[in-house]
């Protein structure tokens, strides 16, 4: 229990692959009730002390602050205003924390339909990953209202090493998180085709990897999802981060440079990549399965 | 002089961004003679110890390594095999250093030639860029049989701090680097997508930048040329890599795949990007420019 805030009470909606190991790292300081659609889940962290509730509307009474970690704008809509929604009982001046991608404008709407009910809104979408999310190492890029984001500060604070505030309004986050998903895709879809052009070509993608990290072909996802395309993407790998994330995520760019009109032909052929990939079957895989798109030798052997 | 090999005598054909600081910087260790087409350049290099030549022929006359450093096949079968070409006076058993990105089957074919009349060809594309060239910082990904390799050791140790020997005949460099150059070229023009869109919906690029390279978005690409697109391009800033060389080898890059059968739609996109710029006159430019094809607000104001 962190002794600078004994008394704070924290609902955690949503315990995917994000959602179960914050709810877990928030236990370890906070008082913290969960919910999840899947009650398989809930029972999954109660040795961590996270308290399970029925519904949003349970896990939201008397909560101070509640953090979504659902999966899309359907689901963040469903959980806040839905059947046994969140603001059924969430009472001012409690304040909602988006931690999930869903777009500028859903959470703009959002922050306008909690205002008229006294509640304040963090959007605060986070990268990193599961294991980070369960180290409190998570990258935030936040924006809200001050005197909101104060309120959700220490929670932040115990979930992320870096919290980056970009904005004073909902949406803004979500942008610089866009922003973020747009160079995140392309470079994984990026470094498929140059792992599987040198897997064609005969050469050793594994020992490719350093050579091209040490130079101007760097990037974070050559070095993170490099290694596991070059091994061979065979199917039964651990999923570190769904496909299916990113047919999401760059679709949400695609609709941001649509209303900006920007030109942007390679997150659209990301984007396509990646739908492509989805509708093969590969949704719910680990996203280095992209290079079995592009790939044949990359694939793993169907079952004979 | 470097007294490991004081009487090493090289001839360096092709004074360019690269090729200048090149033998600028073997001069300092070798003997060192030079061609190039514009002989202002060879005035230029003068102080450095460098002696003209007024032909390939001539610079290659009693050397021990031919290094080429010009811009693309045509320069390189001219340099070596046009009139008063390298093969007229270089003899065995000389070797020439090819440290231009022309592609695997141009490597293969000069090699080939070489080989008739008892020279050895070095593969070693380089990467780097001017600065790190005259720093003896380059990245080579070098290519060729043993006992040639070994002859060109000392002048490639002497310009670089990385060199990787990734195969054992001409044009496995060039596989290598054409694979490093896709990643680049995808990656710059990412970049421009991202801080464009940045721009358009009114945030700072340049604030943008440091947030998104230090997580998940980040890349070699990004975070060197991200802030010369972000400083919203002017049109006046010196030219550190010249655009129209990711016209060329994205171009070998799509060369290359197509062979190998490999779908590579967004080395695709690049490829087109790259070419539009160019055909919008920004060729000779440096290659942050780029953002100025999708974000109005970054391009320089017309001259009124």
């Amino acid at each position: 229990m962190d002794t600078d805030h004994p008394a704070l009470r924290i609902a955690v909606i949503g315990l995917g692959a994000m959602g179960s190991p914050m709810a877990r790292r928030l236990a370890g300081a906070f008082d913290v009730t969960a919910f999840d659609v899947d009650s398989q889940r809930l029972s999954e962290v109660a040795d961590a002390g996270v308290a399970p509730a029925t519904s949003p509307a349970e896990a939201a009474q008397g909560a101070d602050t509640i953090l979504l970690a659902v999966r899309d704008a359907a689901q963040v809509r469903s959980a806040l205003f839905g059947a046994d929604g969140v603001v059924e009982t969430a009472a001012s001046p409690a304040v909602v924390v988006l931690t999930s991608t869903v777009g500028v404008d859903v959470a703009r709407d959002v922050e306008r339909q909690l205002d008229q009910r006294g509640l304040g809104l963090v959007d605060a979408p986070v990268s990193g990953g599961p294991r980070r999310a369960g180290a409190g190492d998570l990258l935030v890029t936040a924006a809200a209202r001050p005197q909101v984001l104060e309120r959700a500060n220490p929670i932040l604070a115990h979930l992320a090493s870096n919290v980056t505030v970009v904005g004073d309004r909902a949406g803004d986050g979500q942008v610089v998180k866009t922003i973020n998903q747009l160079l995140a895709g392309v470079h994984i879809a990026a470094a498929a085709e140059a792992l599987a052009l040198a897997r064609e070509l005969g050469l050793d993608p594994g020992a490719l990897v350093p050579v091209l990290s040490s130079g101007a072909a760097h990037s974070f996802m050559l070095a993170d999802r490099g290694p596991r395309m070059a091994g061979g993407y065979t199917g039964e790998q651990p999923v570190m981060s769904r496909l299916d994330i990113f047919v999401k995520d760059l679709g949400l760019v695609g609709e941001l440079a649509r209303e900006a009109r920007v030109p942007t032909p390679l997150a659209t052929a990301a984007e396509q990549l990646f739908r492509l990939a989805d509708r093969a079957g590969l949704g719910a895989t680990d996203d280095s399965s992209l290079i079995t798109l592009l790939s044949p030798r990359s694939s793993p052997e169907e079952p004979s």
